[in-house]
């Protein structure tokens, strides 16, 4: 995997900072579990309140994590003062969303100065095992000078 | 727009009653607002607890409303006894989550036997404004003879 | 359909210029048919040459023609001396790419002052029927004081 | 990364013949470079007919042979007598396409008895020296007596 270093020594702290801020994540149950130079981890225990009709995790829920965790992985390689957002995404559905809880990992493939292309993966965990159930192809965008828009 | 004819004539029944067993419907505050032929929409009141973190509908939330948006358009198009599921979608952001609410609009563009091509728009409402915000290319699969996926 | 208002009003000479300039358009066989605000449309004449294994044309071949479409459709809202440049693309098959010609048609969902959202639709024509073979959404990035982008 | 058993032991060969009827392979100048289970290369020499208005190779050539890459890395794990067809792709162009050549390489995600997850990356070569320019998630599907349509 590539090896990045952070324009901002305090990235991981504005990447725990703005992840504090997305009422999304409390209101799903999702936590921050690791920040590193491009690569972020959030965990979502499985709830029944999240299914869809077949009792597996909906695939927005699953997508909600990925796009944070490929989001803060981009984050963690902006400048300081600039914002993140999502331009777009793709999602491949795997396999159901069942088990423990999901783990979605985002990593940057690729860091421009105004772009950032990022995967990112959410594997399903029981016991200790681990399943691939999506996996996220997303672009994001370094944001400058917008108001209200900053992390 | 292209005519279509469900081969279940109790096809919007079944969207409603497989609708109201999303529980992640119901947790986000989402509603079923129309099923016709190969078009779905749902409805999501703009809501604090589903907001990223500078204040906008995560688009997890709106990616989730599209998905079964277009999901269910599919389902509309499916034989009784079929289900449905998302293989993969794309979803572009092009505005801000913001407003009173968010519709999802979900439409089919090709029904094959197995797969059925599906496109999305979410457009945010303020008074009686509509504005697009997001707007999702989508691939669903008819799943027959599968157990636990019925629709 | 949105109207859009070209900020350079050369747009349409722009794009036939830049056309021209792409190679790969003359070796596939392809010619620029229209250029409006917005909307540009392509077409290619069914070739042998072009096609995968089954005999139908290569779905790289319809990207092609697609993602040049969008781009252009994208151009033609850009002030002058910006170039264009593909940043994402997503593509679903949808029917077999046979017949005599396809058309490709682009047109612009979003312009915005950094990135512009179109969608793509390739239809294969035979006598005087047309059916959509391929749909592409698309992200075109307006490149500005990069030596070599410029359109 | 994953190991994969082909149930079709000619399953060599027969990306080898289905790669050789690809009229468009040959066309372009592309070559098969190496076939494993769940993993297909091909290789296309830099060529000023294959490139967009800048010089660079248009996104939609890299796109052909990133396509046929997955879809044939797809092809090695089909049982004998399917043939591969292109449900979807979406494309990241993360770098110009220039120097001595690019290299597709295609992989298998996640191989279903209908549809298979590919990942696909297109790296620039100049000298010895490797670049990622472009990388892809696909969906193949496995397609089962449909006239025409084997490999």
């Amino acid at each position: 995997m590539k090896t990045f270093e952070p324009p901002d020594p305090a990235f991981a702290d504005r990447v725990r900072s703005s992840f504090g801020r997305q009422a999304i994540m409390a209101t799903l149950g999702a936590t921050l579990e690791s920040v590193a130079p491009g690569a972020v981890e959030i965990r979502l225990p499985f709830r029944a309140e999240l299914t869809q009709q077949h009792g597996f995790l909906h695939a927005g829920v699953m997508t909600a994590i990925a796009d944070s965790a490929c989001g803060y992985s981009a984050l963690t390689l902006m400048p300081a003062g600039a914002g993140v957002l999502s331009v777009e995404f793709k999602v491949n559905l795997l396999s159901p969303g069942e088990g423990d809880a999901v783990v979605a990992r985002g990593r940057v493939l690729k860091a421009g100065r105004t772009l950032i292309v990022c995967a990112g993966d959410v594997l399903s965990t029981r016991g200790g095992d681990e399943r691939l159930v999506a996996t996220m192809l997303a672009t994001m965008m370094v944001v400058r000078d917008r108001p209200g828009i900053a992390d």
